[in-house]
């Protein structure tokens, strides 16, 4: 099928109240198709997620909290709440092992999901979980446009970022996280130009983060994983921003794989290295990424097949590798905290250090 | 057309003195064909070469040896030997901008290409560069083995190796350079395990590294360019090995894209950082490889399409990215001598610094 795009708008996930339903766009046929998936069951959901129709660490908390809804729904119907419910919860809890907004949605949820409650009170509370994401969002785009805007200020030309993955507003609902800052800067009139890590085994850099991107009319260019560290010792990077999927309360940063190799290249190079995440993808719990993070294993097809368009504009999956071949696809990986220049949240830009870090979040540690 | 491969042997160049021509294997369409393409004339190498139906630092010394000879031959048989042969010299010269081996086989040549001379003592030079090239494997492969034959002597476990792209035999003629070594472990019984980074975009590693390992039944698995850093945090990795295009005088390495990525993370994490390379490889006259070495631009179809078999078990070329995706392709990265243990030569393992590379090959610096 041709590309041919009609977006119904810049936003990731939506509730169609007429259905009670939650479309969301399937993220696994972009940038070659526009199909918007509609999921009406906790488990619809638990599958979007795990199948990756649907990514991104924010992104999956709003779907989760959606997900908590029909479960709560569904509880209800059946004649016994507790056990539904807990059942459906739990395979919530572990569609995605890496993503700590998984667990912060379902937490979040667990308290409107009193089985006296109605129906519309636990929606608007997956709704108010949505839209503090989204505020978020917007509050990291803010504080990360600050440090664009130095940099111009500073240079008088073109600010040239490198991001990994996709973590923009697919990744999120709205704005993004890594790429907020960016797109406010553009609106801002400062122009940026953007190095989009292809991003494999997904290439979500090269089909979401490019896709975005281009429809936002922001400059960018994909390159090669394997690229930024020779674009970085020829200065052509001023500042690398990427997402994340968890980080622990000292600042060691879980995101996709070959986050760490991008953090090293800037650091050799003396480049800024910043990591914009909503604080709440912070998980207080864990004070050392590499030995407390799981890191999760995916399937080796995602590296030995590849989706494309043939020809004849058919969409083809063709295996790339020879058969047979081993392979094996960690998805994530931790960053640590003293790679990173320093974390861009929604309540401000702060050193990746315990301290810092729980100063910002007043949380006791 | 299904995989069912033929292998002639374990050579990726050979001559056929009965048709007077070089016969190469196809590198462009392994692991999904096994094509051996006829070199007739100083052009088809040059074309054969651009086009990366062969590829490898050695290998293209060695055909541009040959090259050399076909250009002889045809400059012999026109009127005007001189220019014939100047114009045809150079466009061997020219015919990949990183490889230091091609302008060394072509200025080993020139002595040969004398118009007195006859076809057979030219023939017979072109040999002996092969010859030297397949030596030199040879001797990087016993001086490699030791420091492989150290860590299982501490470990008394399999030894994990990551290597970088194909510096296999595919890539020399005969053993490989990175490869060398490994398979004379592998030959001595010392159990081995190949990372394999895929190393895109032409994924060399995925489908040279990983079907030359296959052949000699090296253990190995293949991994996306992004998880060696994960890898090497978890100590799942003892040491690196990469080949080189081109290394300077005091050590920088000129190796595929993303090398010096792998080169970071494995000082980040205290592992042994190898680059095996025949001699001939350095280029005596630079001596900062960031700042001199010119890094080739290659086309952006090598990133926005791919090669690979579709469900029928027919080869297919698919575009992944979004059409009109912009994107820019560097062949290659510098990885600085600081971060490189030591380079493995053919004459002895050698810190990669200007005193010690001189005192190793008696060249005054």
């Amino acid at each position: 099928m041709k590309s041919g795009l009609s977006i119904h708008q810049t936003k990731a996930l939506w509730f169609d109240s007429k259905l009670n339903q939650v479309v969301i766009i399937d993220q696994t046929v972009l940038p070659h198709q526009y199909i918007e998936h509609r999921v009406g069951s906790a488990l619809e959901m638990v599958d979007a997620i795990r199948s990756m129709k649907l990514r991104g660490a924010p992104l999956i908390g709003t779907a989760a909290a959606y997900g908590m809804y029909f479960a709560f729904i569904e509880a209800k119907r059946s004649n016994q709440f507790q056990p539904v419910f807990e059942s459906t919860k739990s395979q919530l809890h572990s569609a995605r092992p890496t993503a700590v907004n998984l667990m912060d949605a379902v937490d979040f949820m667990i308290p409107f999901c009193h089985p006296d409650h109605e129906n519309i009170q636990v929606l608007e509370a997956a709704q108010q979980y949505e839209n503090q994401n989204n505020q978020a969002c917007y509050g990291i785009g803010l504080n990360g446009l600050e440090l664009i805007r130095d940099i111009y200020t500073k240079t008088k030309k073109t600010v040239q970022i490198l991001t990994h993955c996709n973590a923009g507003w697919l990744a999120t609902g709205t704005y993004g996280t890594a790429t907020a800052p960016i797109y406010l800067a553009h609106e801002a009139g400062i122009p940026v130009h953007v190095w989009v890590d292809e991003t494999r085994p997904r290439n979500q850099g090269a089909n979401l983060t490019s896709w975005e991107l281009m429809q936002m009319q922001v400059p960018h260019t994909v390159i090669a994983d394997n690229t930024g560290g020779h674009l970085m010792q020829h200065a052509m990077v001023d500042m690398v921003i990427v997402g994340s999927d968890r980080t622990t309360a000292n600042g060691d940063v879980a995101n996709k794989i070959g986050t760490y190799l991008k953090a090293l290249a800037a650091f050799d190079n003396k480049i800024p290295f910043y990591v914009a995440l909503p604080l709440s993808t912070i998980d207080f719990e864990l004070c050392d990424g590499i030995s407390q993070i799981p890191i999760e294993e995916r399937g080796s097809e995602e590296l030995t097949h590849i989706l494309g368009i043939d020809e004849q504009n058919m969409i083809r999956n063709i295996r790339i590798y020879a058969e047979s071949t081993s392979v094996i696809n960690y998805g994530f990986d931790v960053t640590p905290a003293r790679l990173v220049t320093a974390l861009i949240t929604e309540k401000g830009v702060v050193k990746a250090n315990k301290e810092a870090i729980s100063r910002l979040t007043n949380f006791e540690l």
